[in-house]
């Protein structure tokens, strides 16, 4: 797979490196420099810093959206300068770059990778590397150099195991009793859930932080009327919960980690294991 | 008219999806996947939650800075998922996509569209609809199309009226004194309000939550020492309400929709009707 | 030099226009309109309102980073509409464009101009000039026609002094001791100072805000506990002072302007006068 076809290649940043500096910025100022065809779209610069959870989510949310052949480079990296990996994934589709932080279990179950390499190969990093901003001397540079069609062997050598995100996963405490959790809170104060809709089709109610929140799944906000809280099938495929025009995160004070209790109805099963 | 020129066409972007999730990101995935070539530039992603009167403004101000072609993209929609439409507008100089919620009132009274068609043909929809993210099912997929040179009459039968967006007018209440609005707060505090300052150009004083702010019009906020309220011709032409060097918004404790009493000097007439 | 090479120019945007209004991207709007191929990269909108040193600060530090012939953009405008002047200035690897205001003198220092005009010339500015947002009105035009391959010279009269920046500068108070101060506070509470890190080898301890941080200078955040304080070999060369993850500017209540003393191990001398 090249990335240097008819249209130029993609490249999207996802990092904690907020927007109010410039280190986003300078990635960019790096990517223009050695890939200057690529076309770079930021995911978000504003994951909560060093929420590597937060930005494993977001990155599976988008990367099934951007075109085939598009290097993904994420960076929430608490560990930068320790002895923690550089990771470079290629799949079927696109390839990822990351802290080997678990930042990539994600989007790497959804979309299994043919290869992952350990980046360590001076030669497409910049000359000088400093030991705090690797977004800048390593992840840019390679990126650009894999948007030209560098081949990822090239980095370094394959890895086996990459280090996993620790995270609860929804599973059935007791028939018909969902046990999940809430993985992500948007700027909406949306809350969504560890549950795939399609593995709960029929939900009695919902409790939430000791609220109680009826069934069943709603298409939309507006199958409530405004103010009230509903259970939401997102846009992600995941269960959410929701205000109608307003902020569930705020009306419930919940957080990310928090317990969701799903209650189906007695003649359904759910598929969550 | 078709958006296939000699240079890229050019996509705006204004919704209030924010910029710590990843929604705006995977618009521009789609629009790259589908329309490789365009421009997409962000007008901004931060208007206020569901605040369609704040985006119709930002619009109008906007839009008459872009080139011939230019497709603009507006999403602030809190009827997402209900039987709301989505409108498409082509006039002599630009197409506009956006719900039908008043959103393109103001836009399209500064440029009058020759066609509204009402978008209504899955054929350029993502395969997958959801219901709470039509940015990224709808309006992404559909602006890529027209940036590729779609024809709207393709999307949709066309429509007579669309809905207007509910807002006072400024009116001379008495003579000499003109009752005006505060229509938009922006980053500074500057507080803009719905007075063209052509149509009052001789202003003695304004009144505002019960302050006084002492004309005439300043055309700088270096007419006036820094810390000082003064009534600025805004960069839009229409009357600001300013402080030098310093928020309006925070010295007056004002709102948007908060009114605005000028007083015209007595020989003056206002050409507010 | 032309920008008009076989890739896109490279144009840079920083300002303090923020990003919940249309500024920026009115001012994206302006330049696709005049120079349809620059790639337009935001280094940040977010620089404090009217905090020209933070600007200066940003420039110098994300100018590196970007490819020969690069126009860098600059709007942190306390004067504007004043009779402040805005300067093009062009070096051998760059050009810049700012208002005098002391924005440039940093990058200056580090990358000496051939060159420096005063942007005067109408013709290329747009036709109607408002008093209150020279960056849509002369920036974003001038710097797309500089793109384009204008001469500076076209601009305006060349000029022989700038206005400096009025800061502090780290000096020897006595034999081993420096006295430095905080310039910049970063996303992540970093506290930037004025030394460069090659000036101050061995550093027993430094002071700020009363509080001691232990020597000696760290590579790595991981150099100290999660929550300790640490003195950094910063990303841009210059000493900062940190806290692993976590804020050093909120564990120590620190601003920009802050002293920052600094105490050499008695064997050792600092390069800095």
């Amino acid at each position: 797979m090249s990335g240097a076809g008819a249209t130029s290649p993609v490249i999207t940043l996802l990092t904690d490196f907020g927007t109010r500096d410039v280190y986003a910025g300078v990635m960019r100022g790096v990517i223009a420099n050695l890939a200057p065809r690529a076309r770079v779209i930021d995911l978000t610069h504003e994951v909560r810093p060093q929420a590597v959870a937060d930005a494993a989510f977001l990155l599976e949310a988008a990367a099934p959206y951007f075109p085939w052949g598009t290097v993904h480079v994420a960076v929430v990296d608490p560990g930068v300068g320790s002895e923690r990996r550089i990771l470079c994934a290629r799949t079927s589709r696109a390839t990822y770059l990351a802290p080997d932080n678990g930042l990539l279990s994600r989007v790497l179950e959804r979309d299994p990778p043919a290869r992952v390499v350990s980046v360590e190969n001076r030669v497409y990093f910049l000359p000088e590397v400093s030991h705090t901003f690797h977004g800048r001397d390593i992840f840019a540079p390679v990126a650009a150099h894999l948007a030209q069609g560098l081949d990822p062997c090239r980095l370094g050598p394959e890895v086996d195991a990459i280090v996993p995100l620790e995270l609860p996963r929804a599973r059935e405490r007791e028939p018909g009793v969902i046990e999940a959790h809430i993985i992500y809170a948007d700027r909406f104060g949306n809350l969504v859930s560890d549950v795939a809709v399609g593995d709960v089709p029929a939900i009695a109610e919902a409790e939430l932080g000791g609220v109680r929140i009826a069934g069943p799944l709603c298409k939309r906000y507006v199958d409530r009327d405004p103010g009230q809280l509903l259970l939401l099938e997102g846009s992600t495929g995941l269960l959410e919960v929701s205000v109608n025009q307003g902020s569930a995160q705020e009306a419930l004070g919940a957080a990310v980690g928090d317990e969701l209790i799903l209650r189906l109805h007695s003649t359904e099963r759910s598929e969550v294991s």
